[in-house]
């Protein structure tokens, strides 16, 4: 507005998203974005659309604030795209043009999405010894059967409030599968812990989730994954956040995680047949070599067992472990490496 | 055993699951498998293998039933999986080898295979009045906050029981974020109604869940999917089953659901604008045209919107409605088709 009326060229300031303006910042141990900006200017051919654009979500945003409700960015999408009057022009020709647009803004502005009330994917369950409040109904995640609490896209302190947790720790599990094992074995019970699964690499809900639960209530986070790039990979972004989502590490990463397992060690420190590992294919390998060079990957730990790996010439999956009997992973092999402290930093 | 005292070659009869013994019966309004059986022979060099799976996992099967836990397939493969002694072939190779062995055994035992403890995938949500019990938990799914009940793989009467239900009708939506839309207007509190979603094809659990509320608690099921040929095959897999679980279809169909919407009428009775429509690809034509033969699109109401769509050359998308307001699908498009019954046989 202030731009208008001194008759200026209207324009917006945003950060840089690209790979050239993010780093790992050593201290906090995450991902983060610089501070290079850059102008969107209204009066540039070049930047008129994405100006327009910008505009458009971020007044649709003020509105379903205003109006107290929340959607998706799928409806985001549909509730702003029209033919612009008196011309040919679409404002979005599909979601792909108002998804970055979305970014933009959580990034200038330094908001989560859920904070312009939008919605993101959600999956991911939890279950364990916690009392919490989700829009004003009370949850004990003790007692929810055998599906856990279905964890919702936005777990912002004004929409999920922590009552009561008498956990210790938390472990999360890549798969879903696991989790439904431990559940079933009450192994949150027996353990005194939450414990939590993405179903694949989590959701921004179940990451934000885990960063409060450490950083509010001072739980030891702990991930199991699968002992193969894709894995490892899931641990990393738990963990240092993830580039795409740079701008957003301080409530997504929680640097103090910690991983349980699967590692290739464990296959001859557990006796697991070579029946169940999988052989490493080359796309397998090149990246364990890529991943060998990041930052987060260099303590000496880290590198002992992507070199191990690539040695070894084979990965496995978590459900390798039933190998050695259905309850082995509840009952052996997690308190055992629980006991012993025995992760990867 | 009574085969091997009488020393004749071992064999077990299978239910040929191929499309030659699929058939629409038009009584139950089902896709049902015949009465054709194959037999599985122990002596028969092409049979042998196969027969040693389908020994391996019923005894697995056994196994886990006595010990009284459950496991998911992928962990059945993981733990029959080995080198078979003084040979060097393994039992099997691949979970693409355990996977129609299981339902193999489940067709010939005519029991799923949640009743032989083995979990499949799950995902859905549900909301709405009703109190239902989860081995053991009480859930009431009025009280569920902003992610709803989580449905769990297994939903059969010895894992959930329905305790009270206050609804009247059951939603089931393709989209979780119409789902949230409605969870968080209160629809099924304003509609008395249960809402689900199964995020996209609903997964066994959610199926067997609209079965077992349509027949116990005799609750109509109206289904809201994508006016596209997705959202209609979706919508004839929850009423009539499908071809691949064609053994499963009385546990798993519901005949009597009804198709609520979107549909590409919608778009003219409810002033849709044009620019939210998309365009019909190649793919979704011969889909169209394929669908215009089935069985169960005969009915005149079908053939009708099957054609409307192939003439008007566009398919359109839930989120569609939300360039009407956001709230529009909640309060105005829902309770008017429901006000008018105006729903697709």
């Amino acid at each position: 507005m202030s731009q208008i009326q001194r008759k200026e060229n209207p324009s917006i300031a945003l950060p840089v998203r690209s790979l050239s303006n993010i780093y790992f910042d050593p201290v906090h141990k995450l991902i983060k974005i610089g501070d290079k900006k850059s102008q969107r200017h209204y009066l540039n051919v070049g930047h008129t659309r994405k100006f327009m654009q910008t505009m458009l979500v971020a007044s649709e945003c003020k509105k379903i604030i205003d109006q107290g409700v929340t959607t998706s960015i799928r409806d985001l999408y549909y509730a702003l795209k029209r033919t612009i009057e008196g011309a040919k022009e679409n404002t979005f020709e599909g979601q792909e043009e108002s998804d970055p647009v979305l970014e933009d803004l959580e990034s200038a502005l330094n908001l989560l999405r859920e904070e312009l009330h939008l919605k993101a994917d959600r999956k991911g369950y939890m279950a364990g010894p916690m009392i919490l409040e989700d829009t004003g109904d009370r949850i004990n995640c003790a007692r929810m059967g055998s599906s856990g609490w279905a964890i919702p896209s936005d777990v912002e302190p004004g929409i999920i409030r922590f009552l009561e947790c008498n956990a210790k720790f938390v472990l999360l599990i890549e798969k879903d599968a696991v989790w439904q094992r431990l559940n079933e074995d009450k192994f949150w019970k027996i353990q005194h812990c939450l414990i939590i699964t993405g179903k694949g690499q989590p959701a921004r809900g179940c990451r934000r989730l885990i960063n409060r639960l450490h950083n509010e209530l001072h739980l030891p986070i702990y991930v199991l994954a699968d002992a193969d790039p894709w894995g490892y990979y899931i641990y990393s972004v738990i963990k240092q956040g993830s580039i795409n989502l740079s701008f957003l590490s301080d409530r997504l990463g929680t640097p103090e995680a910690r991983f349980i397992g699967l590692t290739t060690k464990d296959v001859t420190e557990y006796g697991i047949s070579s029946n169940v590992t999988i052989k490493l294919n080359k796309g397998d390998q090149k990246r364990i070599k890529e991943m060998l060079k990041y930052v987060w990957f260099k303590p000496k730990d880290w590198q002992q067992e992507l070199r191990r790996m690539l040695k070894a010439g084979y990965k496995l999956e978590l459900e390798a472990l039933s190998s050695k009997g259905i309850k082995f992973i509840s009952e052996k092999y997690l308190p055992d490496k629980i006991r012993r402290q025995d992760f990867l930093p």
